[in-house]
């Protein structure tokens, strides 16, 4: 094993005899968005993320289903795993099967087995000082989904979150292992702050992140100051807020956002300062908005430093 | 893709570029026993039980929980996720993470990687006219599982069921390999009957049972004729009964237990009328108890006949 559940990484990875190694993922959670096909979409995103984020490609996956059968149509059921079946066909990955329970409440997602490079394995333990750190897709996911389950949020801002959701980190994962990254992971449930506290912490560094320039979805820091930031916000914060050091002194609406749960985020990718410029290209080419949010530093008494 | 999810088999199996074959499955369920580490074990072993049943070796797992955070004390979740680990320990499984999900109804299981040499995938398919039919394992078990729900069950038989379903199905699987099995699958929720079916129909085969032969659990006659059928025996016979030519003359409530679902049963194996001794010698080498219930004739008019 390469890679344990303990270090808190995104994946399994299982080193096999013939000297290959094997990436285990399973993810499911109930409905974001309210189209079901768009809700399988972002669920077979989410799943498969995590083997991008370790550097590896997802090769099989099998639907894991929770339905409250007779209370909604199975029609339902039918669009979320075309849904799930149209962006795992775009990763190129045949889903082989499933496993459906009876429940009250719905929720889709996928195990998803891929294939790494044991030698190549990305994991987040590996960022050095003076890493430069990118985000590649916005945070505010969660404050928006929790502001269209509120019945807060227009059409065009629900379509773009969408869009954003239902995007494979594919490119963006291709980039970082073009450029060479060191450490990376998905940013997902534990907000951005969780997920970077936990790459600090795993690779012995502190992760300096300059808040303002985290990229953020149009419209999240308006929802979240109109009450739609989601409960797990909150237990992100009460979590993860003794590892951080916030120095900066800007609008503290930034900040609360910093702790939002994501739904199939972005990577959160460390990159020798020198192949930072090779990244950047890498991700220009394939249209993946990296953004250059902070640095690495030599491990300090917190695990983050905001400013 | 060897067996894909439209052949309703056990498990997906997916041939590799370097010619070797994984299997993938997932299961999950809500409790059927009070102790929380037997259901560990029992979710384990009912997940490792579908790539036995294709002749493979589970070789990876994860676990999936559904957890009423708040509602449950998390040392009930230890105990849960102790019981897992205990079972694959013994299957050889190491668990490399898992995925949990805050939920109202608590549900836990496995996503399972394993491997199968893919000139000797057991599929449902393969069964042929003559074969001998065995069940490695008796039935009853969801009529004693509700019988429990209901707290008509008495320590010695909860003690005895709970056993059955936490045994792994890795010996049984191990006889049928060297025993050169033709078809086989595991029994699980769609009772013997609905498994018989899928396997008759898969294989082109009519299967003749004879009811008086089929393993039953100490207890499950008295258990359901006293109304603790479970609700899923009258699904699976609503819907299995048409392949049925019933033509028992015995208690009737014998056949009611052939559409019991199980949880965690036993393999149903097809074998070579000229095998059949190597297979009960291999079975009884490794202590598993395998009941010759019937045979493989030419495809008549139904799937399954009772005798």
């Amino acid at each position: 094993m390469l890679v344990s559940a303990g270090s808190l990484d995104d994946a399994g990875v299982f080193l096999q005899e013939d000297g290959s190694a094997l990436v285990l993922t399973v993810d499911l959670f109930t409905p974001v968005v309210d189209d079901p096909r768009d809700y399988g979409r972002i669920a077979a995103a989410n799943a498969v993320s995590d083997v991008y984020a370790m550097g590896g490609t997802p090769t099989v996956a099998l639907n894991v289903v929770c339905f409250p059968d007779g209370e909604l149509p199975s029609r339902i059921l039918g669009e979320i795993l075309a849904g799930g079946q149209e962006t795992l066909a775009e990763a190129g990955v045949p889903v082989v099967g499933g496993h459906s329970v009876s429940d009250r409440e719905l929720k889709y997602g996928l195990a998803v087995v891929g294939r790494v490079d044991p030698g190549r394995v990305v994991t987040n333990a590996g960022a050095e000082p003076g890493n430069v750190l990118y985000l590649t897709k916005p945070i505010g996911i969660g404050v928006l989904t929790t502001a269209l389950r509120d019945g807060a949020l227009a059409g065009d801002a629900i379509a773009r979150v969408t869009e954003i959701m239902a995007r494979l980190n594919r490119d963006a994962a291709d980039a970082m292992l073009a450029a060479g990254a060191l450490a990376a992971t998905d940013v997902t449930g534990f907000g951005l702050i969780g997920h970077a506290t936990e790459l600090a912490d795993a690779s012995g560094v502190t992760l300096v992140i300059d808040v303002a320039r985290v990229p953020i979805v149009a419209g999240a820091v308006d929802a979240a100051a109109s009450g739609h930031l989601p409960g797990g916000a909150a237990v992100n914060r009460d979590y993860f807020a003794r590892s951080v050091d916030d120095r900066f002194g800007g609008d503290t609406r930034l900040v609360d956002l910093l702790y939002d749960p994501q739904t199939s985020g972005g990577l959160l990718v460390c990159v020798p300062p020198e192949r930072g410029g090779v990244f950047e290209s890498e991700c220009s080419e394939r249209s993946v908005d990296a953004a250059r949010i902070g640095l690495a530093e030599p491990r300090g008494e917190s695990s983050l430093v905001l400013r």
